[in-house]
């Protein structure tokens, strides 16, 4: 079978990073480029993190275009520098990328790619959708172009990790995410409620840790700060591998509970801006426009992503 | 130990009759009155099924005082005839009352009996919160002479059953379940979350109809409709006894699965309307105001339901 | 012709505190009461301060009923301190009022009193209509009964005097407005486009105090925080008699330039919370609910206030 | 001196087809292009149409760029038929365009020609603004090198035309309008207040169709339904130049009355969506961010657009 081609929309961010990774390492997906957005850290920090990330792995082949510097209403007002650290990738030391971004816009890379290929690219968004809807908005013949979108972003019955109710990647750009779920676009989405049962802990590290590799190294590194967070504000030993998750729709959909619900999202100025909510009852008679996974076996996921890095690593020894 | 004397702020409503039943039927329970509200109907119909069902019981000592006929700011538009039939009370044919509700209104009553008893009173709202919200306005001396009052309302992971994020109760009064949720009042919350496990099936109804009593007879008809319902809608033999588990609490709180979190209600004037939402993730920092029943043996809590029918229903049989 | 009946809602408040005396000062008006209500500051202060001036006026006959602490909903957030002074009536020394509020709360007093004589009293609330909203949602028989409620409160093109959009009194309490607003009963508006006309100077005061007498001082006294706010952040040499003005609906109606419109608040909980406004243009094809003031000779209206403080200081000499 | 050189960001529509043709008729003026969107109808017409009316004026040489067929979140709702007819210009029979738009999309051609010309080039937007907000959030550099906007849109006082608070292009993209007034761009508003004021009646067209010339025809046949539409509606004989007034911003500044204030737009969900409101008041102590013409001298400006269209009449006659 063919690998699935894939563009991951971004704002890499450590989980950002982990995911790419793990793309590379997965024979099944064929990373065809990264396009960058603001959101855990400014759009120039994200560019430049996905640029080191790819010479990381020996990737810098891979196009990466630069988006959107703003979400398409609200001024970036949630820094993600207490979870991703000042850089964005914790307390990794990447080097400056000798690779540049592409010329061409995000925006404009995506609407050129959908189009020359109908129905063979699948789009993994992992930060704010703002590239995607302003994608959208500017040429709306992507729409049936695009063969689906996967997202990390939203919770359904979790709560929300930014509001009581609203998860940070929607939170970032709610606005994005209505024109998105309202696109027709066909969109598998992995919320919080999934993402929180995958848990890295430090017994991982360690264990990956014993391949000398950049890899293993980074991995640890960028994990870091990150779960310093969790330990001090979450209570327990690890962190959630929320964007990496989104990789199993493809290389381990078993592992998932899928349900087909009609979500929206919430953009009224409210306590609410930025709420994913599913018609669970179906007291609106909607049809479902969204498969959602409402669990996974988080565990078994865990295991198979350091199965991928430990192969990776070793790969890339030092 | 003396039983739990406690006011039921009602909008009967085929499960508030069987709430009534219940408190009758509890000797932990000392059922002081119920006071009306609209609701699943108009507060003229609530406040004669009030009466009648107290009759049909042969407890028409307990006075009825009727309260608001609106709730605090929107119009009664969401009507409950779907579910309770025109009457309020499914199929049943309650009597013409012969008791009149007393002269007072239910926020003077409340208030009054509240402050002539301080902590001494617990007050069940298995209806909107429209008498209790405005008796804390018209007198809050009221706040910190309530002992509790538990709730009937609200969905925090299940979803809503009128919106697909609001639950009837609270979307029937949102302002109300507001100033109620704000006031610092201890509060209990049963939700859908809850509610929802506990099913009267067609099977126990029939168990229930072996012993010839008019209450026992009452509760088949008044449940035909509603069991139509959720078979109709929800796809299920059976409807959820929500307003009687209000009970449990002081019946069997052994059955539950309680949490304290910081719960709010959303009160814009948008999608999220009368969303009862609580902050799982601690990420408002906010100290826990309502203990909320997120789980429920759900049969053992019907069983018991039966059990006390059976009982009540031997002790005024034909 | 007999004097026109009139209860004033009130949170005074240094204007209110004048809006009393030039009732009293005019032999149109037949004060039957005050009812009082947080708003410039809380409920001890306000019912405190209308005893007061009823006192200086040697009107303690009138009956003074206390009402609502705490707006429908939001907390007072807004306080009017630097405006009318930490007592509410700017620099004057009100002396402890002798006379007591009536034992009965505002909300049962209005009830009573409306449903006692039909289509005889007018209401006058120049403060957030709270007691007003609740006597119409724990009564509504007196929705028909009352001859008519004269608001000052609103601002329809001069915008707002608390937010860019909302008036203060409407702000204070905007889902009261929007429960009397919505009421059916007739309703003549006098919002900040007319009252802004109406402004109290320095030399007036002079003139006032040209007589020797407590009511002149008062007058003096009172308006000099108000006029220190007025210079300071409205650039101006005078303050406006807001709240008087709405008597001249009996007094001089033919200062006004009345309009009927569809007019409505909005109490959507973003930038515009407590926003009155019309449509002018008639787009929503809905009847006139409101009888506005959109202008009114000012300077003519202040002088009859002079007159009539005049007439009341001679006869009230020292 | 040299003339300002314009771009017109456009939906026409009837007003603007009468804009196209006075920035013709004005030496003043240099009209480098016409940018379209939807608005008043959908994009393919509003492209047709702006072709059409260059052709018919001889100016097919000036670019045309089709732009964005949806606004940024809200479907196209209100459709402006009954106002300008289906084709979007009235009853006049506009021949197919033997232009064709440029191929550059809007957002990008407004990108190049503002990034290549810094401080040179003025933008009209008679239309929603998504054009603008979707440049600006695609590459922000355009915000220091766009010399200004001037909008027709928004209602300070005069109330709104297709909501009781909002004009119809701020609400056809609310969104849009946020984005622009909180761009840092120097803003000029000519809103409904100064527009309702220039009123073209039908002896105007009379006077103008006494000469033959295809231009006064158009001018004539356009206006037809537009004004049905005013006497039915608003009962007078005439139709306001909303659009062409913008252009008296560079023809004939001294007509305005200008205020600085701080400006901007409601995008919460509820009654006020789309409304612009002003700080009159200055409550909120922020600085003015938009320069707004409340009042014009109507008469004169209709006087003006009549002399230009007799000229343009005269130099492209039959």
């Amino acid at each position: 079978m063919n690998p699935t081609r894939i563009i991951i929309d971004t704002d890499p961010g450590v989980d950002d990073a982990l995911t790419f990774l793990l793309a590379l390492a997965s024979p099944e997906i064929q990373l065809e480029a990264l396009t960058t957005v603001c959101g855990n850290i400014g759009i120039d920090k994200t560019t430049r993190n996905a640029l080191s990330v790819l010479e990381l792995a020996h990737a810098s082949h891979i196009p990466v275009a630069r988006g959107c510097a703003d979400p398409m209403l609200n001024k970036l007002g949630n820094s993600g520098d207490a979870v991703h650290g000042t850089s964005g990738i914790g307390k990794s030391n990447l080097p400056e990328p000798k690779a540049q971004p592409i010329e061409q816009h995000a925006i404009d890379y995506l609407i050129e790619r959908i189009l020359a290929e109908p129905q063979q690219i699948s789009l993994y968004t992992i930060g704010p959708m703002t590239n995607l809807a302003l994608a959208i908005r500017k040429d709306p013949r992507i729409v049936p172009a695009l063969k689906e979108v996967v997202i990390m972003g939203g919770s359904l019955r979790a709560g929300g990790n930014i509001t009581p109710q609203a998860e940070f990647n929607i939170h970032a750009d709610p606005h994005a995410a209505h024109v998105v779920f309202h696109s027709g676009i066909p969109i598998t989405l992995i919320p919080l409620d999934a993402t929180y049962k995958c848990l890295l802990t430090s017994a991982d590290i360690e264990r990956l840790n014993k391949i000398k590799s950049p890899i293993a190294r980074f991995v640890g590194d960028a994990t870091a700060i990150y779960m310093d967070f969790y330990k001090k504000y979450e209570g327990f030993d690890g962190c959630a591998l929320h964007d990496p998750l989104t990789l199993a729709v493809i290389i381990a959909p078993e592992l998932f509970t899928f349900e087909d619900h009609y979500i929206d999202v919430d953009i009224s100025t409210g306590v609410s801006m930025g709420n994913t909510f599913a018609d669970f009852m179906k007291v609106t008679k909607k049809p479902a426009n969204i498969k959602v996974a409402l669990n996974v076996r988080g565990r078994d996921f865990v295991e198979l992503f350091l199965e991928r890095m430990e192969t990776l690593s070793r790969s890339i020894a030092d």
